[in-house]
């Protein structure tokens, strides 16, 4: 991976959402704050591009799932000085049960794809209902490795952070302040009770950002790669494992198929 | 616009869908059902292209609204002889009611745009459940028109409808033996009562068609367009109503806004 330089990263991705907001004629900004890393950064730098009286915050629990979450976005945005009138919260629980109830046979990954999109289908409404746009919160790493829910959790209008790798969105991060309790704690979608992405992946951010920067912005085949990582003492396996990850996923980068006219 | 083979496009179609799912490893379809042509069109052809025990339409109808299109749909399923266990039927308006409710001051264009999300969450859990593929209905002169709801009627995995204008629909489904009754009501989204594309356009499919054709595949100025619609006896109105109505919408394409690496 390449040095990162977090100020010129943060005054490029300002300018990138201040020029992008004008130029689409919108001037309010919707952002789904989690409690994460990742739209706790967008948050604040599209606290710097638009100032925080045109940031509306959206925070969407879903009941007592990750209760410590909500708290932590909160802080977030009293340490950003957003005002309380912008921010909505709307518990999604009841919402969700209500899709849930429809098939007993739902497991907790169906389950968490409406989740996904329940968050979606609010965020939208309200960026109309406001004349606003939404502000997206994927990342570089996430994007490659195809884990979002298509409609769901990836749908956005402006994506700020895709060009950046996991690793890099902790060190802008750092570089804005972020409080601690959301850069310490492990990554996690929060579709369920425990979950965290890299006990999911199997390998951790910090690898996969490594080899996902060797593979497709250097261009190392695999098996350099994984010869690399056995040279250096770590487990190869873990080579495999990410760009499989990789490519099992890519399928959802080239949906929908369709006809030439 | 060009000759229109409906029996060529149709084996086109059948060949597409089944070489598409076939290299993506999926044997089973999921359609939504609305009772309009579009989706009658789409789901007769994955009959022709996968059988009928392998597409499972799915019925979404919103309390009392357009109620006579679950009939239509219904009547549609019975004659392509689709067995009753691969139907669904969810009735969306507890949802929609649920969604609505979280903010009284909630429009019929927000409620619409709720709708068609409501209707893609539970068509992509349905293609979850069932390891199938989710088949859109979108056309193409609604996709240059941007006459959708981005992430909901808009949301699918393949589209095999999306290169064919609405009046090219129209002649292919005549060609499938689509019944009557679909074929001669007027177009709507359905998402209030009383909607018609039409009167929500200002123009017909027919001349919106004549106009796309020209101004997009035979690259003709809409100043020539519009001379040649006032030549004809016809409104030159109609041909700047299209041009604007696709040049407002085609933002929709090109979202969300990402910064390159």
């Amino acid at each position: 991976m390449k040095q990162f330089n977090a100020e010129k990263t943060k005054k490029e991705l300002v300018t990138f959402l201040s020029t992008s907001f004008k130029k689409a004629g919108f001037s309010d900004a919707i952002i789904g704050v989690s409690g994460g890393v990742d739209s706790a950064t967008a948050t604040a730098l599209a606290t710097l591009a638009f100032g925080r009286d045109h940031v509306f915050p959206v925070l969407l629990p879903c009941g007592t799932l990750n209760k410590n979450a909500s708290g932590d976005a909160s802080s977030l945005l009293d340490e950003l000085n957003i005002p309380i009138q912008n921010r909505t919260i709307i518990d999604i629980h009841k919402i969700v049960d209500d899709y849930s109830s429809i098939d007993p046979s739902i497991d907790k990954l169906r389950r968490g794809n409406i989740m996904a999109r329940v968050r979606m289908t609010l965020l939208f409404d309200q960026a109309k209902k406001r004349h606003a746009l939404v502000i997206g919160t994927e990342n570089r790493t996430e994007h490659l490795l195809g884990y979002y829910t298509r409609f769901g959790d990836e749908a956005s209008d402006i994506e700020p952070l895709r060009h950046l790798y996991k690793s890099e969105v902790y060190m802008l991060a750092e570089h804005l302040g972020i409080p601690n309790s959301i850069i310490k704690k492990a990554p996690t979608a929060g579709l369920w009770e425990g979950q965290t992405d890299e006990v999911e992946f199997g390998f951790s951010y910090s690898d996969a950002d490594t080899i996902l920067s060797l593979a497709t912005e250097e261009h190392v085949s695999t098996e350099k790669i994984a010869s690399q990582w056995a040279e250096k003492g770590f487990n190869p396996n873990i080579v495999y494992r990410v760009i499989k990850h990789m490519e099992q996923n890519a399928f959802k980068h080239h949906l929908p198929m369709t006809k030439a006219k």
